[in-house]
């Protein structure tokens, strides 16, 4: 036995995933496939919010991670609540069975209707990002006679050390309002009428392996919600964001859940606020992973291109951040070599492995990217009009689809020949 | 009157594409919207196709590049055929009535089950990129007992000097079969029973604003030819792919059809070929552009963020290559700023424009997002659970809806709750 991930382990020479043979799930559902399991989601779900057991806490899982409502619907189960960013997010949400008092909406572009969605649910909280935002979802509540509980999503200027892409904290990006500015923007919400701030928020960027800056944006934070309740405002709820990073490498380790949890707790103690985390990738990302199968082998001089059937419409980080996705087979071979592995999309950018080594493959033979479970489906695309992967669902040495592969028919769904 | 791009132009302080003003559309379907002209699709075809009339040639249009079947049915019936990556993308281009005669199927990922759905329809050729795939070719033909018409791609290793995503003809791409080893595989087709060798197929990038690399390719090419047919080889069709750049900006100038032709053409004659030519971006590009509404506006010490409803999910390009959009407001504005343009999508990443001179808007002001139709709606996803947008076609002061908004019922279709 050769573990690789919880719950994802070589048994000899095969790949499993809890008691399934992936190379059986290939065979029946066929490939590209998305697979997910139970068993790592609830072990990551609990590594993640017992960490927090200290203090009262609602573990909002990021649903643009990992959107399907079969896994919401599990998340939902173990307790989870939604960190959401549209309202189709929250649709999914409260189709899974997460309760709206759990839901959170965040995101710089809240739409009037979409505020309308999120207001007649009820839900827990809008985690405001602007002025202008703040002015509009007074209206669009009065509209409703509905008062929109918020938060002001505040940017703590701090710097998480991770892909630019990803951070998101940093003074000069679109998100939050400026920690100076913060203050004064509650001042205005205190005097609305059709919104009440009964909470706090930040996120300070994705894929953080280093976990000092969460202590920094909180001692920050906390600070302003002394300044605010000195000023009368009663700040309910202490939103830390998600952002807690994963090893992408099955040698590396990534910092304990509970690490993460002493940067953060003794300020949410010290306020006596309610917690709120919004991770995402650290309960999806190696919960899942996609299962592809070798169509072609190219040897050209001095390059070895291992060309699959999944592209990069179906995995989009490795051509989107240059990310590295660690790739196995689903039985183990003998001679490495080394290899790009590459998609059948038309670019020269559907890369999904570059220069890696591999053990020598063959036509026909089933690959495994791990760690996609996160930002994996949820950004696949229809380039090159390739029908979406499906996605499965293991439990124990059951495995089920949560999501069928689209066909012919749903590429052209709503389309009309004038 | 302003004169953008043909089709698209200011009238007074107006946006208009054809006889509509752009306005019309956003206040009738609502944003963000991809909207195209049929006057400018024919236009830029006719560019093009006319530029190769003193050779037999088909304009086959790279599918990938702008995939809706309207559009499609509007290339058809101007004369076009179809280059394909897909067997969706088959499926697409026979749903719009292009003559399978017409469609060639290149890839370098092709599936057994792609290469009999393209077999049985009786396409023209498949563009073969291995070794491996033209033996899989072979034995798939010989089980439906249907010949396989095929060229090889030959990678003629010349530098298209563009962006290094979507530079395809260099040796070190997963692309083609290098040029000393073509003539090699041809004999080995030559000897297969269920191939026959009727083509040639380079394509070297895209986006190429310098042709002489076209002149390059297509003297190895064309060298290859003759070194093929003195070994008896009947090689009828040239196909010289597609990859002419358009302009981004509507002061720049791209370079004429006519001087692609000029480098190919000659060639060609001598050779007594057919001609095929696989333009997508030069003929979709500039035929369509994406419309967005401004919510939010948000200014920031020594930075300003239009926040639009337009994020990466609809638009990836600008995300995925840094790609630069022109992006002009719908209604003309004074006082010029600098801008950052950003959706709504999660994501630092999350930008259509970057430090932009424009005209200062407000909330709810409407923006074109030009030159997007080629690698626009084709390449968007559903990445924060949000609907891909409509796509609208006009036509002189008329316009239509060519696929329809999607709904929060598209987003979970195929979803399962276990
Ligand atoms: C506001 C907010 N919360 C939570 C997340 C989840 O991040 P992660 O998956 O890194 O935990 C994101 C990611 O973009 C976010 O923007
Ligand atoms: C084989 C082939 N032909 C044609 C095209 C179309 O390229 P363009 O849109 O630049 O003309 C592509 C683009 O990737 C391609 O790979």
């Amino acid at each position: 036995m050769e573990k690789l991930f919880p719950f994802i382990e070589y048994r000899g020479r095969k790949l499993f995933v809890e008691d399934v043979d992936v190379q059986a799930i290939a065979k029946r559902i066929g490939t590209p496939v998305y697979v997910y399991s139970k068993a790592a989601f609830s072990y990551w779900f609990n590594e993640f919010d017992s960490a927090f057991n200290d203090v009262e806490h609602l573990t909002a899982f990021a649903v643009k991670s990992c959107s399907n409502i079969a896994i919401l619907r599990l998340l939902a189960e173990m307790g989870a609540g939604a960190d959401t960013v549209s309202a189709g997010e929250i649709f999914r949400a409260i189709n899974a069975g997460i309760a709206p008092e759990k839901i959170v909406f965040a995101g710089v572009g809240k739409r009037k209707d979409e505020m309308e969605y999120a207001l007649s649910h009820g839900i827990l909280m809008f985690n405001v990002e602007s002025r202008q935002e703040l002015e509009t979802l007074n209206k669009v509540a009065e509209k409703l006679r509905k008062r929109a509980r918020i938060a002001i999503r505040v940017n703590p200027d701090v710097d998480p050390k991770t892909h630019p892409y990803i951070s998101t904290g940093l003074r000069t990006s679109k998100f939050g309002i400026d920690y100076d500015e913060a203050f004064d923007v509650y001042m205005k919400a205190k005097e609305m009428e059709w919104v009440e701030p009964i909470g706090i928020h930040f996120h300070i960027g994705s894929q953080i392996l280093d976990v000092s800056p969460f202590e920094e944006a909180s001692a920050k934070v906390a600070d302003l919600v002394k300044a605010l309740r000195d000023k009368g405002l009663d700040i309910e709820y202490f939103d830390a964001g998600g952002g807690l990073g994963i090893n992408y490498h099955p040698e590396e380790n990534p910092p304990s859940s509970s690490s993460l949890a002493e940067r953060i707790v003794p300020f949410v103690k010290e306020l006596d606020c309610k917690l709120i985390l919004e991770p995402g990738r650290r309960i999806s990302g190696n919960s899942g992973f996609l299962l592809t199968e070798v169509l072609y082998i190219k040897r050209k001089e001095g390059k070895i291109f291992y060309i699959v059937d999944a592209a990069m419409n179906d995995c989009m980080r490795p051509s989107l951040y240059d990310a590295y996705h660690h790739i196995v087979p689903a039985e183990k071979k003998e001679n490495i070599e080394i290899v790009d592995v590459v998609g059948p999309v038309c670019e020269t950018g559907d890369i999904l492995a570059k220069e890696r080594e591999l053990g020598k493959c063959e036509q026909g033979d089933i690959l495994a990217v791990l760690s996609a479970g996160a930002y994996g489906f949820s950004m696949s695309s229809n380039y090159n009009s390739r029908v979406r992967p499906a996605e499965i669902l293991v439990s124990g040495s059951k495995f089920e689809v949560i999501r069928e592969r689209e066909t012919f028919g749903s590429l052209i769904e709503g389309e009309k020949i004038v």
